[in-house]
């Protein structure tokens, strides 16, 4: 629901505290991660809080970086799409400008008869895809300027912004997604966009033309068009000045998107939490996203994402010196080692403020969230609960 | 959501195990009648998955059998309706076809002054309907073919097939759903079905001179004028082949709308079971319904109810050896013995898969399953978390 017309002036600060892909499955018979995890300072808050378990998108469903981080923000992740294109730009703190049209890239092999053979030509190395960007960079269109960014391996960003009128995204990928067909022409889903789809079947000619004699990344796939989205920010929805203390230049896109200020720091949590507290007097919204928790568990490294969460644990004391009026504690997904990927399961959760009824759990894992007083809640309804604990938010209706 | 975006192909196979009308309350102090039930084998399946409490419709209503397997299905309960017409003649095999107009009808007594004395003719007994249904058909109509099939006792279905243009079902029930007045006449609620509404009129017209002459059966109600709803099937919404082993014709009937093969088996766990396994290897979608838990509880049975969910737990063994990927045991909506009716207590719900948060839950119960890692979900989103754990949902948003 709207909030604006429930909104109250008020000189709290609340703090979001976001270990990427938390959440977990007992894989070893020790727990999920964070119960295996010897984590006193997040059971303490736990025991002091409310906890429970959010569903980030809806049961069963596994939700991306883009959806996991909206729903933790209040927007609804299946009304507010962030484009894979645009994501990937964010992913590299490439600078998109309103208008422009971001597309994921594939290096990827195709054969004599111009079918994929393999859809990411081998996993090419980073080093060997930055030299074929470079290439690409040759390339030439009329009145559409191009920027091409290697990302991570095969992997690369595609920008077009146009030097005359606006351009649209909705074309579809080129990408067939599998095999053993060749790469699709760039279809135009609807009027506006048929001079981007003209820009980028010219772009991929021109650069069929340029790798064909590589090997293996002879062609390229291009998926995910994409443009900004109209994202009405933390301060117009909540009255919110909000902040990020964020390493990885994804999450600080995001955050820039829902106009927070993105402060600058390393991906290591003291320098994220030297910068929180650097800037903690100048915001009432603070956005602290630890990485790492998600990392291990993509690696598929149970210890690993245990030892993340420890790390995580053992900073919590110097957050709490700062005095947060609410402190929220989730991931925007589950990243449970045993899968090695995001996954559906819902994401445990605690809010700890003075108006909190504690609900009795006193350790922070799956098991007892699952118990917990919030019980399973929507993500998107954190950000409304975190609002009624700041004193943020009148009474509805009289 | 649409889930169609997201989906991916897989060899893994899902059993879905409805034990209708599983859920009861605790009316004798020794639990529901699925808590004093002796279940090693579901409770062993508890232990090993999730499990939680699920809303058919919403919390406080009660499903009837339609909406209770939409749900199950993934088929919003709400949003879809299955008309009681429809069911009436899915409940006795009738083939109804694309375009039929069915309406479920009862033998009623009216007094001399034309009022209905009795909406059920003092429930004459089946053998008395089956004599009177064979009186209706004689009637002819203009334009449209009619059926008259007897149900159980005083009901009856009647359905009407043009053989010109479609008609429509959009009629209001000619039952008054109370006594002491006239049986309504048939009202179109639109132009389309004026046609309809001269049709009923006639064979209403004829079934009272038919009947004048009977007692206590001297005329009829209809009610739930419904055609045969447009639903995806299985396959268009999930790519699922799925396949139905259900002993009673509402349950193939329902199964037969969503585009799943029906076996024929009889009503026994036995034959169900012993079709599961002849047709295990052609599907990888199987729902198998067992009536008798709904039957006792309907019964006010509680003993009755607990043996039929003991006998549901001694055949759990020879499903699993047919090693499902994912199996899903629940039902489609409460019948708690105590109420002998349908209700709307949630329903306990387990999912057992390799992916499955594990929450520590190790018997098979509804206070049980209140504390389970699912919480208390739609049951709606079941179908979704089915999908997951088979491997056959890619990741939502990037």
């Amino acid at each position: 629901m709207d909030l604006r017309p429930l909104l109250t002036e008020s000189d709290t600060k609340i703090l979001f505290v976001i270990a990427d892909g938390l959440g977990g499955i007992d894989s070893e018979g020790r727990g999920t991660e964070l119960e295996a995890a010897r984590t006193p300072n997040l059971d303490r808050l736990a025991s002091q809080g409310a906890t429970g378990l959010t569903y980030p998108v809806a049961p069963g469903i596994t939700p991306g970086s883009g959806p996991g981080h909206l729903a933790l923000f209040g927007y609804d992740p299946v009304e507010h799409d962030i484009g894979r294109g645009v994501l990937t730009a964010l992913g590299i703190d490439f600078d998109l400008k309103p208008g422009d049209v971001a597309a994921r890239g594939n290096f990827c092999t195709v054969n004599d008869d111009g079918e994929v053979t393999d859809r990411r030509a081998g996993r090419i190395d980073s080093q060997e895809s930055t030299r074929l960007v470079k290439m690409l960079r040759d390339i030439r269109l009329d009145d559409v300027e191009i920027y091409v960014e290697p990302v991570k391996e095969h992997r690369f960003l595609l920008v077009l912004r146009s030097k005359k009128e606006a351009i649209s995204a909705a074309l579809d990928d080129t990408d067939p997604h599998r095999t053993a067909v060749a790469p699709r022409q760039p279809h135009a889903r609807e009027e506006k966009s048929q001079e981007t789809a003209r820009a980028v079947s010219e772009f991929l000619a021109q650069a069929q033309e340029i790798l064909a004699k590589e090997e293996p990344a002879n062609m390229v796939l291009l998926r995910g068009f994409a443009q900004l989205p109209q994202l009405a920010s933390l301060q117009e929805r909540y009255g919110l000045n909000g902040c990020a203390l964020a390493g990885y230049p994804m999450y600080r896109g995001i955050a820039r998107l829902l106009g927070m200020k993105v402060e600058d720091c390393g991906p290591d949590l003291d320098s994220e939490i030297e910068a929180l507290r650097a800037v903690w007097s100048d915001h009432n919204f603070l956005f602290l996203h630890f990485k790492d928790t998600d990392s291990r568990g993509e690696d598929g490294d149970f210890d690993g994402k245990v030892a993340a969460i420890e790390e995580l644990d053992r900073v919590i004391p110097r957050m709490m010196e700062l005095e947060p009026d609410v402190v929220v504690v989730t991931g925007d997904h589950s990243t449970p080692s045993a899968m090695a990927s995001h996954s559906w399961h819902p994401v445990p959760v605690l809010i700890r403020a003075k108006t909190c009824r504690v609900d009795g759990v006193n350790v922070f894992g799956e098991t007892a969230c699952a118990g917990g007083g919030l019980g399973h809640l929507r993500a998107k309804h954190l950000m409304t609960l975190a609002l009624a604990h700041a004193g943020r938010l009148r009474k509805f209706g009289a």
